[in-house]
């Protein structure tokens, strides 16, 4: 067990001192379409607005243009529910075709009241296995995660140093609930290029004590922290972090979903 | 139902724009005694590292310094552990004294494997209940989190006011694991003056629709925020967040704990 934990985490270490950190907001961002380039759309973006990328800049960026640019979207007119998809909805009163899709995308239902709860093929678990149809042109289309969040997020890392001549680390977010606590965070589905777990584990706090549990979960920090400038009823899908100070490290968000045999919080 | 909801959260609102935040380190918070005025320490510790308060900034401090300076510390060796700590701590390998303050903070224990996972009186569920002996002095003192976070942000928030002239919003923050996601965040336990929970249900997105499901948990999102900035191994309790924009209000932290009854996720 001791040497599972040491594998899944590099070495312990100290968490990078940063004094300051700026949070802001990429305006200008257009209605994105299947195949555009979002690192050009970023770069383009950020110029018009006066904004000029630096080396170990996090941009944080709403799952919702990824999987747009992917064309991770499905007509629902094009769905043909199955009878489970039907009883469900029948029961929770909603769109048997939007059941359906959630029940594709998901690898289980883990609550279904008057809300989906489900656990998506990735292991994230969230309402509706992501499947959702705001800020989607048209009634019947909705948006799916991407298939491959912490791929997307490493593509558009490559893309952004293409546009920009800046290693520019990328976490791609979306807005999840959570157990006991109401209200939903943005939290980390894709990364590349920053670390997602800082193990703290093995250094010392200020009276010299080993900290023994103390791993931070730096990824859905920074997404947070981008949460705070996103809005949905205004089309914010982009923020960029600066002055975090990390090592670059590509680690995959993936890491962060904690396995069902260890998890003591279910 | 819906009246209930109604009742909890105040209308429907837009989330004030914000197009850049900033997160700074308050440097030089002394090791914080039992009855020192934190106000007092802050504003102090801010003017001495050229940091001018505002109105409407925010500030996230550390869960510990608040209950040391409350004196919400216990010597283990005042501390006589029943027979059902005793036997839990056997269970568990660990030191029976603590798990007596685990069991004497706790409304209910929700895991009892190698971390004990607790819900608190306040309803916050949390390994040991916020037991903690890490960032104290001395090897049989552990610190126990305030009695009532809500009303230790306000009393902060009007010491500040005292000594610097401002209205300066406060959170009190704690780091907690979670369910199916690995790592720990900070999430706020107490707050004054600043939203914690905006409900954006019933405003538009984008495209003109409805949004339906979408209460976000902005004090959790500042308090992560603040956590990039917070090194329980360099004591940096205290981070200031400026430029967030938010509509003035008073609203306990407390309501972000999900009523079991509501609780989908469990």
């Amino acid at each position: 067990m001791a040497k599972r934990r040491k594998s899944r985490f590099p070495a312990a270490e100290r968490s990078v001192d940063s004094a300051e950190v700026r949070l802001i907001r990429i305006p200008g961002i257009p209605e994105i379409r299947t195949g555009d380039d979002l690192g050009k759309v970023v770069a383009s973006a950020a110029r018009q607005a006066g904004i000029r990328f630096r080396d170990k800049d996090i941009l944080v960026v709403a799952q919702k243009i990824v999987s747009k640019s992917e064309g991770a979207l499905v007509d629902l007119a094009s769905v043909k529910p199955t009878a489970p998809a039907v009883a469900l909805a029948e029961r929770l009163k909603k769109d048997p075709r939007a059941v359906e899709m959630v029940l594709r995308e998901s690898r289980r239902i883990v609550r279904s009241d008057h809300v989906l709860i489900a656990e998506t093929h990735h292991g994230f678990v969230c309402a509706n296995a992501g499947v959702d149809h705001s800020n989607v042109p048209g009634d019947d289309i909705v948006t799916l995660l991407p298939r491959d969040p912490d791929g997307s997020a490493k593509k558009l890392a490559t893309m952004l140093r293409k546009w920009t001549d800046k290693r520019i680390a990328v976490i791609i977010s979306d807005t999840f609930g959570r157990p006991w606590r109401l209200g939903l965070t943005n939290v980390a589905i894709g990364a590349a290029g920053v670390p997602v777990l800082v193990d703290l584990r093995g250094t010392r706090d200020r009276q010299g004590k080993v900290l023994s549990a103390t791993i931070l979960a730096v990824a859905d920090e920074l997404a947070a922290a981008a949460g705070l400038l996103m809005d949905k009823s205004k089309g914010s899908p982009v923020v960029l972090i600066r002055g975090y100070r990390y090592r670059l490290r590509f680690e995959p968000a993936a890491n962060i979903i904690r396995p069902a045999a260890e998890d003591l919080f279910r």
